[in-house]
């Protein structure tokens, strides 16, 4: 049977590798990469950078595919769904043609596998609709979440309170009326819902890599700072990603560096 | 200046440790280990398994200290502020007493610190109340988030949507009209306020250690035998470390090991 390991890289360092990621890698024989968007050659790079410091004696092959593009015209909802289904049909030729029969592949998933990514999802897909046998494993990794919450050195929550984890455009669409949020896969409507709201945010973009850029503040003080960053940042790199919390209410009052 | 290090170990397995982890321990001159509780000797023992096993040249010095308890009767946010305010003049005696000047001391802390751990809070408090100097950096590791997430390869989110991260004693407060939660730090009530609810359950203890459990399922059909188990992993242990996930409405009705 083919085995595929799904393994967390965490956020942009090398280091945030574990020891079982690290062990999984160094028994494969193949890495898989289905890559897409701008960002697509960093972050690929940072996936080869990985598979050449942790593997030295014996690197698995590198099978690259060109990743389908998403029809932002279906709706979002729709437009995810063929999408994910091009994706698990482009995986599936790539693991019938590049995995030999008793091979291991591993899938260099980017923070954690459970986070707004779609590489289980296409598992389950290319299993069930194109009709590939293997079995799978999945190695949690560090997440964006925790990289953010270590670079400010804050917790995520509040003591014994709750933590909602959302996106820009779910923010956008219905603001939340208290409590810590965390919004990730913010194309900036986010940031814009937040305009004269009297809340705390604490912001990062590049997390974990050599670009790591941090601000945190009261947001009608900071928020018009963050977006110019932001901009600049997009601008020089030619993408971004970055995750911020927010703290509404008493929690905002609170000190720059955690709450009593 | 002294120097902490904050170091998130993951949740029970040796090899959840990251590159960024060892490498910081290894740098340390010492391990402080301020433990509490039933599971107290079993989380130690974990950590010095770490230690022991990523230190093998040059141990750093192990130093605990007896962790003060809470007060129950003082109501939940009050009794956990004292206690806070007790373990900060506790872990500053051992600071001030057992790390030199330019020394460095290791904190290993379970999953990652930013999740429902008092550690940095009691950082801010050392420095603030008990007029402690030192620097601190904080290393972030895999949560039982994560580690649930992995166990039954599901992703926490699904397509595009929030996620609740909260407690037994929240949810048993307010049920959330819908959505997927995760649940942590339950006592037992959040598991009791499941009881008829129309959705589904995906459910783990000790995960990452050798005694990982996992069940999942429709709850009307899987919440008794979760509860049974729980009573006799708890009887059997003398403790149990246990979080779950429910999703509600049309997303329960998906697949069990994973959202089309
Ligand atoms: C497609 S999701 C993948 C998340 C990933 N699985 C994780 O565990 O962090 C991408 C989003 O994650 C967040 N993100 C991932 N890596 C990040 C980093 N290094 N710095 C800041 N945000 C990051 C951003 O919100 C970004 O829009
Ligand atoms: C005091 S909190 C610490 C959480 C930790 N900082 C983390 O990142 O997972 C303890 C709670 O975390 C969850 N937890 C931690 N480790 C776990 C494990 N190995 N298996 C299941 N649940 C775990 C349980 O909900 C437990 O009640």
């Amino acid at each position: 049977m083919k085995k595929l390991f799904v393994i967390g890289i965490g956020t942009g360092n090398p280091n945030h590798m574990t020891v079982q990621g690290i062990e999984a890698l160094q028994r494969a024989d193949v890495v898989l990469v289905l890559d897409k968007g701008a960002e697509k050659s960093d972050l690929t790079d940072l996936r080869k950078e990985i598979v050449t410091r942790f593997c030295e004696d014996n690197p698995p092959r590198w099978v690259e595919a060109e990743s389908p593009k998403r029809d932002a015209s279906a709706g979002y909802k729709h437009g995810v769904d063929d999408w994910h289904g091009a994706k698990a049909a482009a995986f599936s030729r790539l693991v019938r043609e590049d995995v030999g029969e008793d091979e291991t592949a591993a899938l260099l998933v980017w923070g954690d596998p459970s986070l707004y990514d779609s590489t289980l999802r296409i598992l389950d897909r290319m299993r069930d609709e194109e009709g590939l046998a293997f079995e799978h494993a999945v190695i949690p990794g560090v997440s964006s979440l925790h990289a953010l919450a270590a670079a400010h050195r804050i917790p995520l929550n509040e003591i014994g309170e709750a933590v909602l984890i959302t996106t820009g455009r779910k923010l956008a669409e219905r603001f939340p009326p208290d409590g810590t949020i965390v919004v990730m896969l913010d194309g900036g409507a986010g940031l814009d819902a937040l305009e004269g709201r009297d809340c705390r945010i604490w912001w990062g973009a590049y997390l974990g890599s050599e670009d790591e850029v941090l601000m945190s503040g009261p947001v009608p003080k900071v928020l018009a700072e963050i977006k110019r960053l932001r901009a600049a940042c997009r601008d020089r790199k030619g993408w971004i990603m970055d995750i911020y919390l927010i703290r509404q209410g008493a929690a905002a009052q609170s000190r720059d560096r955690g709450l009593l």
